[in-house]
């Protein structure tokens, strides 16, 4: 939300260069990532934090996606192994390391391809509730408040856990740092 | 995507002012409209449109959904009666009055519930295609180029037709004019 705002996305979106472990293609639209899930939650993450540097507000709108019928099986996509994946909501924003940009937060998980889908959400609901970063629940989504990083954990937690049970899962993620308006 | 964005921000939304067939809630992160399709769709088009006219880039990032279960069943929300909210695509296109905003549009559609969701997304991306609007596909979403109105209405169509296969179905939509990127 600049004049600067060319300049500022440029700079945002440097991590993504040379990266031999992403599929990168931006245009006018969107900068799509494909790849595993810790590198590319990784990466969102850091080109947020790198424009919200050079800024006063700004705002990430995202979609995370994993099993997407129809979608090519890229081999860079394959998670790391279960042991290694594995997260828990708790430990994970306990022990992440604060990066210092205060952000509000809204994402919401959507399990698809099965009948079954509101226990897997409610359920992600709860574990949410768990976590430091939770303010509120809001109609059709979630509302976080805190540290950047720790916020990027707890929806890369729930997307992680949904994926044990719904083979195609995907998160819409709104992340704001330096709105005027107070809430 | 201008210094003047409290300005436009405020701008953009004075349509949702005073509405008896609406409700509204705006906050820091996002403003929620709930409300039957044919008001929704209008007034956040409207909106969209008003915030093209004050600056020169802009993008509109949204997520329309129905029938989510565990929202209250609002009355205001029940949509029009078959016969009067039935819309083909083509037709919807051919005859709605083009604003004079050319826009370029992403969205993807996500059937929620039920198992057979794929064919309904591939049967919705098969009649976008029909659409004037249509560009090409992306991952993970469809692109559209062209006059505001007819992007509107192309995402409109598809989100009505997919709601008599599902009974929860979301789109989530960006909308941008005037990026200084050439694609």
């Amino acid at each position: 939300m600049t004049d600067r705002f060319v300049e500022v996305i440029l700079k945002a979106i440097e991590p993504l260069k040379g990266r031999n472990d992403l599929r990168v293609e931006t245009d006018d639209l969107s900068t799509l990532v494909i790849g595993a899930p810790e590198p590319l939650f990784a990466v969102v993450e850091d080109c947020f934090v790198k424009a919200a540097r050079e800024t006063d507000h700004v705002v990430l709108s995202a979609i995370f996606s994993r099993g997407c019928p129809g979608e090519p099986d890229d081999p860079i996509c394959h998670p790391m192994p279960p042991e290694r994946a594995a997260v828990d909501p708790v430990v994970d924003t306990a022990t992440v390391e604060p990066c210092g940009i205060r952000v509000a937060a809204q994402f919401a998980l959507y399990p698809l391809g099965i009948v079954e889908y509101m226990p897997i959400i409610y359920r992600e609901i709860q574990a949410t509730k768990e976590a430091k970063v939770f303010n509120r629940g809001k109609h059709f989504c979630t509302r976080l408040d805190g540290n950047a990083h720790q916020v990027f954990a707890v929806m890369r937690a729930a997307f992680d856990r949904a994926a044990r049970d719904a083979g195609h899962v995907v998160i819409t993620a709104t992340v704001s740092k330096g709105s005027p308006t107070t809430v």
